[in-house]
């Protein structure tokens, strides 16, 4: 039977300001991206969101991030690969003490935002990220694009790697995502999120904005859950992908 | 024959600023409070700065602060008691995270500046930083003043406690520190806080301002390391402990 | 025929993260307490919210408040006289800024949060913010509690003041405020909230949680707007005070 | 008689931390580029650096940066245009309130670091820092390198502009500066970076590393003021000038 990992991001808010849904997405993933402070998150909601994780044994992600709370990480900095390194383990560290604290530990590390995309092609950054996960426990995996920078420099440092694809964004015909803004970029239907993911997990391919059919191997599927509906298109995915007999359960890489 | 510790506060620049001499200091000393990131600290002089405390035998410990870049951690802020643990959780394992990676881990806790300050006598504040500390790992001991709120906590939690005094601070008749800013409050002259640190680890007692002989029982004497003069201050402080027939050596609670 | 103003806190996001329904607030207060950055607030937010607020006639107040976007300003800190001074002038300032560019300019001075409790009876801190408005320009109004510390020495600072009363909170018999938390603290209630807000308006008293009635002479109503039910509630309070005969129009003491 | 502006940065602490002895640089500037809060600056600092520019009859310049306090403003960020315009919007105006307590007013715009060095190709975010000192201020002049794609859109958008040299900065035979980190970067001798400063300010030109005479022609001489022997540089600059009879004065430009 085929199996596969739903992960999303979870504990994006900072104090006073929340952003998903995080309760209601924590019962339909088996992965959690959780935010370490840097683009957001904050002590508290890290607390909480590994108590529940762990509670529902959803597997707990770093989501490490440029230290940018005003841009929430989405902005590209030329950010020095040695500070990268430590910046990364810093954040790493400190959500593995919430991890350890909650009965569990950091189970892998997924850039967010400007250094996701710098991953792809950032040789430095991406060898920096490399290297603080190496240094921190080199048996935690990186997940990213298949094809990316990160994930070739990841297995060369000899760390597992995980590849991801994503059920609610659009394809263009070389694999690539459509950058955002560019019609076809983001699957707002549930149902069509739902059938892509399937796609994905059984023949692992999925339908270009070109109406070509484009080979996007994945060992597990991202689904944002910072948009309106998201909660609804989680349970879309989720029930398709069980009707179409795909088990979820986290990716076993690692640890 | 006696031995004691000797802590002063290490790593407290941010980005592009410093405030100590930081690896003359830890010629000198052999625990080193390191900054965290929340009054002070940053991934970069976290990493250099466990880094050279592992290379030279000296003790780490995590020196958590209010969240409060700007005041360096000394305004009182009233953060309720469960943000509170969380922050020091997140300082603590952020921290850690870097010790390990050089080899060894964080080996105590002591609050820094109004926190500090706090620990004397808010319960609820003190009971959060004991709380972290226990949740983290119920064998590092925690810092503080002899007759403190947080070391009677602390005590009552099971956690090692550690009592210090302070070298280069004047002391009131009742054992309290002279308030900064009053007269006496600091001790600038190294040879009188050589005396003064010889007498604390020889008689476990240290002349007040007011001429009386009060009792301060330290297992760690500290000196502060970012004032004109500290490194050399620390220096007549070590050659005086060391004729007197006092060795250096972190002290031994906890791991 | 009788006049008020309605005021209500605007723009309290931060990069990513929103609180209120910011522009249906806009269409239904005649005053806006806008965050300058330090509890909330960013410059993006702070350029919309002033084109805004200018094209829909309603006026600009600095919502100054405590540095901790941690904290959200709603924890008391213990900020020197002089740097709070600083702290308030630099949030005045630049709000100024977006306020001119957008054709008008900051109209008046409401402390935010934990700041604002302050002002009730710390002193010191109360002069450090009637200081700062004061260097920065006479002519502003501050606005407060009647009866505070801070209006008070405004008054003899020779600032105008402005007093206000909170339609959606609770009232002791001593006219102070039930404290959150506690029973009767917030109103709910859409038709209670307009009932108090007329009683404000007409006859300058409230309904006591214990059934007796409390003077609380106003110039302005505050209504919260980050609050499930914050547009209804406003615009309950907004039909009430028309049909009362309560004309809506931002206090006129000041420039 | 030739005249020429002599700048320097300042007021690039924040809170605990300070860089420059800005007593001492005030006293041989004409014109202080002081930090704003975003790369460094603290509202105390520019609450007194803004007085005693003032005292000294030394003209204010608001030094902005991105917002990135933990990279002292030196890395690259990918600000959004419009962001970016509300981000100096911000700075400048609070900036411009001390400098108005104070009894004057911003005099300049001055970009910092990374966003300085964008400012010289990137068209997008030169036209972001245009478009935000327009919308302030039409009179207020950029300060920027002769040939920056900055003082272009500034003159094409009606705004005064000042093209400044680096007295201690190594020129290469195109006019562009030496990149740091490459050798003659940087003049520490401070007799060179005299005779570089007479040498600019009468005949505009400035020898290059290759030996050739370049040019350089500037209403304004920068000095750095953060490096050891910043001061002693300063002191002998202006003792040059004076000697060769240019006098020190600032800008015309603008109000």
């Amino acid at each position: 039977m085929t199996a596969i990992d739903l992960n999303a991001d979870l504990a994006e808010g900072f104090g006073r300001w929340t952003l998903a849904d995080d309760r209601a997405v924590l019962e339909l993933v088996t992965s959690a991206n959780v935010a370490c402070g840097f683009h957001a998150g904050d002590p508290g909601t890290m607390r909480s969101t590994t108590r529940d994780a762990v509670e529902r044994g959803v597997s707990i992600g770093a989501h490490v991030g440029y230290r940018d709370l005003a841009g929430f990480g989405r902005r590209y900095m030329d950010v020095a690969p040695a500070e990268l390194t430590d910046d990364v383990l810093y954040q790493l560290a400190a959500l593995d003490g919430f991890a350890r604290v909650a009965g569990d530990r950091v189970r892998y590390v997924k850039p967010h935002g400007a250094l996701y995309h710098a991953m792809a092609h950032h040789e430095a950054q991406a060898l920096a990220v490399v290297e603080a996960v190496r240094a921190y426990d080199p048996r935690l995996p990186v997940v990213g694009l298949p094809g990316s920078v990160v994930l070739r420099l990841a297995e060369e440092a000899g760390l597992p790697t995980v590849r991801e694809a994503f059920v609610d964004r659009g394809y263009l015909p070389t694999g690539e995502l459509v950058p955002r803004g560019r019609p076809g970029a983001v699957v707002h239907d549930p149902d069509q999120a739902a059938a892509r993911a399937v796609g994905l997990a059984t023949t692992g391919t999925v339908l270009a904005v070109d109406g070509t059919r484009v080979t996007a191997t994945a060992d597990s599927l991202c689904v944002h859950s910072d948009t309106p509906g998201a909660v609804g298109l989680l349970a879309a995915v989720r029930e398709a992908l069980g009707s179409a007999g795909v088990s979820l359960r986290p990716f076993t890489t690692g640890h």
